[in-house]
């Protein structure tokens, strides 16, 4: 997918949306738990009930890895599903990979190939060159992890240590550099306006990728207000908000409700 | 696996050596790139043939899941194998992960329960918390990220913006804070001895993962001499300088020499 179809879609549809797709045992309804095929039955459901109301579609790896073979299957499965049926949708594998040229070109395969994902989470602790083979994708992203919206994020990424620059004002600078730095987004986390503001300004054009909606906290409103470009350049994630709305065999009518409720929302903000 | 476990096999075999799996489809032996379980016959081969010489085996997850499903499988089983026939050896998946909580939890589960791996790379990036989940597990190590030997590591972790500390120091001595900080780990990549004698005071009891010699370069002597301590305290990486020693038949052979020079230097070094 290229940026002016995902921004055509956000546009039509009035919803800048991404619904994440974190699915833990424990937490299945419970007609699903003890299916051989449930995880995928309940992923499957969660997509077909939401897809009205969202752009985009980002299945966590951790919680298909926990699975096993089984998991990485479903996965695999999903993203076919999801290619297949909803086909305007982006699909974000949220992976967190980073390494290395020769192993970063093996993710690429991985997710860009093998799974044709449109979208990875890359993590740029290893330097600004272990995206480069993610870049040499036209109309894939690479989405780099600049501020999270954990209580970790102030360790290293906005370390107050550092006099001048903080870790995340160089992750964005230096990635910015790159060939083909119109096929970045950006992780931000949606904490701070003063924080988002400031950041903005370092990447005018770069779509951000913001969780912290929901089960994380942050005002959808105000998080929009500070980090939109004239191109939308936002799309907004809830993940337990939406997947876990209801843990009973209504659970994908709920998650429905849920994504109709921040459309609605996303539209008054999109058409004022 | 716990530490002193892990410092006697060192001691008793006279080696500090992990060999690094990193399969990819072109680099095969013909004879085994088009059978179907040729990834799978590959890797068995490598660790069968360098068992002898090493203490740790480090598959590195990104050039499995560039095979999809069946790579996922490949290296489930790999791992089931080393443990079954080299149950001394130490697992280290090389998956580079990191992420929040939530997240880390089902990473640690994927990693430590569902593939029975005794260690996991990790990335700092997201903050200290991101370890949590991977430190609860008595007899695994979490290793993390510090400074790598690739050109990158000097865009963030090595950084010279920041006049007072650099990244690296600060994700060694943040992390180092954490309770059972003893399963923790650091990769550290083995370019420069300044930098290796520093990073050994941050964090001195620690076991140094090294990449870096080998098809990276950098000498074992030097290395070894400037980051051991006195439980040995360091692991040194070799991946494609073993794995791809021939890319004949006699691939296993030619990895066995590789893996027994190697192995021949380190006992000198030990027991001088």
């Amino acid at each position: 997918m290229d940026t002016p179809s995902l921004i055509q879609h956000i546009r039509n549809k009035g919803s800048f949306l991404c619904v994440g797709i974190d699915p833990v045992l424990e937490r299945l309804p419970s007609h699903l738990k003890n299916e051989e095929e449930g995880l995928l039955t309940f992923c499957k459901a969660i997509v077909d009930a939401t897809a009205a109301h969202c752009v985009a579609f980002k299945p966590n790896t951790a919680f298909f890895e926990a699975f096993g073979v089984k998991g990485w299957s479903a996965l695999t499965d999903l993203v076919a599903y999801i290619k297949a049926n909803h086909p305007s949708h982006l699909i974000i594998a949220d992976a967190k990979r980073g390494d290395i040229g020769n192993t970063a070109k093996a993710y690429a395969k991985a997710f860009f190939e093998t799974m044709t994902c449109d979208a990875i989470t890359l993590s740029p602790y290893m330097g600004a060159e272990t995206l480069v083979p993610f870049l040499a994708y036209p109309n894939k992203f690479a989405i780099v992890l600049a501020l999270t919206s954990n209580e970790g994020a102030f360790d290293f990424q906005w370390s107050t240590d550092q006099a001048k620059t903080h870790l995340v004002d160089q992750v964005i600078a230096k990635t910015q550099e790159l060939s083909h730095s119109e096929r970045i987004m950006y992780v931000v986390g949606a904490t701070q306006s003063a924080q988002l503001k400031h950041l903005r300004t370092l990447a005018p054009n770069a779509f951000f990728l913001m969780p912290g909606i929901g089960a994380q906290g942050g005002s959808l409103s105000e998080a929009y207000q500070a980090a939109k470009n004239e191109s939308v350049g936002v799309l907004v994630n809830s993940s337990r908000g939406i997947i876990y709305a209801s843990s009973g065999e209504d659970f994908a009518q709920a998650a429905q409700k849920e994504a109709a409720s921040l459309h609605d929302q996303m539209r008054a903000l999109l058409y004022i």
